[in-house]
């Protein structure tokens, strides 16, 4: 493969505050590398939402106006059921996959609690999103909830006989088990269905966050097992504000969002039929192009490792072996030996490659991934971590121009590392 | 004004199953007055919408795309904010209404317990939407709140003397106070500004569910002196499924949902940044609008409550006097003695006229309204109510095809109510 120039960026005119108030603003028109963290909706979703949007009415109200939206609303909910493998009053609608998680978390937890109050232990992986972590922190902080953060191995696959050792240990003081389908960071994909086989003897219900999975693996609920499940539109083609929880019926679950009653009385708010029909649209797409959208993404993804590991042999790939079934085909993740993260990413911006360091940052302070650090990189190598995750957008010329720029990025990274290397030395 | 016969309403067509999978659907054509539910989004806020749609970012995200987000949503933060007489900085976006409620009820009282374990106590209106009135009692059963239902008089206002006795006795045990601006179903403005007159000597902090009133009647934060204030974007022509809550910084608000840190930690989950920008564009356009729309509004609503009583002269005006300052310009609400609500609706909807019993009806089964109970009026009287509430969109039209409509409507009603009546009777 040729590795072309890239033409100069319009993206990098700096961004002005005058920019901010109404004057034409520049698309960035680099490699958009982070569709993990966003992907393009498509236009059918669009087109989808149009149409709903100009439509009026509360679908809660018994006028034909109300019906009409409430219609559009089961279709969606009918047409998300059929392509995940759930039935359609086993589906919930939220605002996105963080309410999702935590109306699983919190939910489940009140539920089980209720029906017997030794239940306080909640299971997690250490490696979740914080959607489900710090629902399940705040639950330790102010309603008596034992949080057990589940081991994982070095590419960061949850570890069974721990979860079986635990289970064993203390099933009948366990509320529930939390596994993601796949790692937001890393991406790899985790045993979901041993996790429901341990669990299943004990009747401990199990949920999952599938909110990277769905359009880049098989998903569906019914034959995974598992009780809950979160999803979100943002991830897959639809809109951002708009989610669900898949949910079985006979699962003990209190709701999070208190009032009007909808979606059965456990997720209240007048429903967004325009985003949930967008939702539904996009959700159908996704999940028919799954096959070849995953073969695509990995033969671009193998690409994507095997070119950086030429131009920067230093980068050490983390998660799981690309040629196993065992990582999403979109993901590629590195780390960079001396380098900053945060470097890293603001370099290559500048480069007009857009990608994200895989951890929390918050306010510009760099925090080692909770991810990385589970999976037992050190700290210091869990710093210069770099994710590059593809879509349905992404082509061969996103991976020409972040192979075009990356060695020089690398350098000037590893240089500023080792600077402030000595500074902090020369604090210590 | 002259009372022109409708033509055939379209909206009548009975919607099949086999309309809800793809074939064109009819749009109700006849006259909405059910605005309080749902109003339609403006082309303004669409545009905005589809704009932000377009360009991908994650507003979390630090690389270029990410931060274009980030400043769509800061603009429309500022908008907001300047309409409302807040600070960006107090400008907390959530998924609607039901969410902000959620977020101010449960965070404050979380909050202020944290700081005083006797704070036990929510004090509420007995006439707030369920979704001020189901976290509290949600808290009552879960997390040890006492809640203290505040009386309201014959029209629906807050009985201060009421308040201040309470204060007076249990201040100190008092987490925060929740008093909507103005009623959802009958259309009372709140006595807001003496609540907090009557809360500020003991420091303990005021929201106010402010959902019905923007866009309707002038309203302020800083001004009206409240600690938080809930709005949402489908009842002022933004879209559904984004709201805010404005919130003081000093004070104490722990988080609903938990998860990656956005909102400044309040309110985790990927900032929904189309929905949020076409937010920004509608409440400045509502509040812009305010005085013009609430005088032509008071005056259409004048004229359909006089034509209302001439062809329906049994109806019962509910709430306060129109003529006075304590009524949102768009609402009308009346009962019909020995008529069901959900019978004058459906026959109602029947003629292509669309409006509210105003109560939560849920699943069919009339439920009176807690606000008229409230209000002293007696449940037989109840069960007759039927809101008529206007909007940007509402016409003169609207109004000659309701009265049309009405005299036939209540009769039929009226017959059926005194079937069910004796049929009760005879089961009794």
């Amino acid at each position: 493969m040729t590795v072309t120039t890239p033409p100069p960026d319009p993206a990098r005119t700096p961004l002005t505050a005058s920019g901010a108030h109404g004057e034409p603003r520049r698309e960035p028109d680099g490699a958009y590398l982070d569709h993990a963290a966003t992907t393009p909706m498509s236009a059918a979703a669009l087109a989808a939402f149009v149409a709903e949007a100009q439509r009026t009415g509360n679908a809660s109200s018994l006028h034909s106006a109300g019906r009409t939206s409430r219609r559009a609303v089961e279709e969606a909910r009918e047409t998300l059921a059929k392509s995940l493998g759930a039935r359609p009053s086993e589906v919930i609608f939220t605002s996105g996959g963080t309410e999702s998680d935590n109306l699983a978390i919190k939910g489940i937890f009140w539920g089980r609690r209720a029906q017997d109050p030794r239940r306080t232990r909640i299971l997690v992986s250490a490696v979740e999103h914080h959607a489900v972590l710090d629902p399940a922190f705040w639950l330790a902080g102010h309603a008596g909830a034992d949080i057990v953060l589940l081991p994982v191995d070095r590419e960061g696959r949850l570890d069974l006989a721990a979860l079986r050792a635990e289970l064993a240990a203390h099933a009948a003081e366990t509320a529930l088990i939390s596994v993601m389908w796949a790692n937001n960071e890393v991406g790899t994909l985790q045993p979901v269905r041993d996790v429901v086989r341990a669990a299943r003897p004990y009747g401990i219900p199990v949920h999952t966050d599938a909110v990277q999975a769905v359009g880049q693996a098989e998903v569906d609920f019914t034959e995974s097992g598992v009780d809950a499940m979160t999803i979100t539109g943002h991830k897959l083609g639809g809109p951002v504000g708009v989610g669900a929880l898949l949910a079985k019926r006979d699962l003990a679950l209190d709701a999070v969002i208190h009032g009007g009653g909808q979606e059965r009385g456990v997720r209240s708010g007048t429903l967004d039929v325009a985003s949930i029909a967008a939702f539904g649209v996009a959700v159908r797409h996704a999940v028919d192009c799954v096959p070849d959208r995953a073969a695509r993404l990995s033969a671009l993804r193998d690409d994507l490792v095997a070119r950086v590991r030429a131009v920067a042999p230093s980068a050490v790939l983390r998660g799981a072996d690309p040629a196993s079934d065992d990582r999403l085909p979109g993901n590629a993740h590195f780390t960079f030996p001396g380098a900053e993260g945060d470097s890293l990413l603001y370099l290559l911006d500048s480069a007009g490659v857009q990608a994200s360091t895989g951890s929390a940052c918050q306010a510009g302070v760099p925090q080692p991934s909770h991810v990385l650090l589970a999976m037992g990189v050190p700290e210091t190598e869990a710093r210069g971590a770099l994710r590059f995750t593809l879509g349905a957008t992404s082509t061969e010329a996103d991976v020409d121009r972040l192979v075009a720029a990356l060695p020089q990025v690398v350098a000037r990274a590893q240089a500023a590392g080792l600077v402030s290397g000595r500074a902090m030395g020369g604090m210590a």
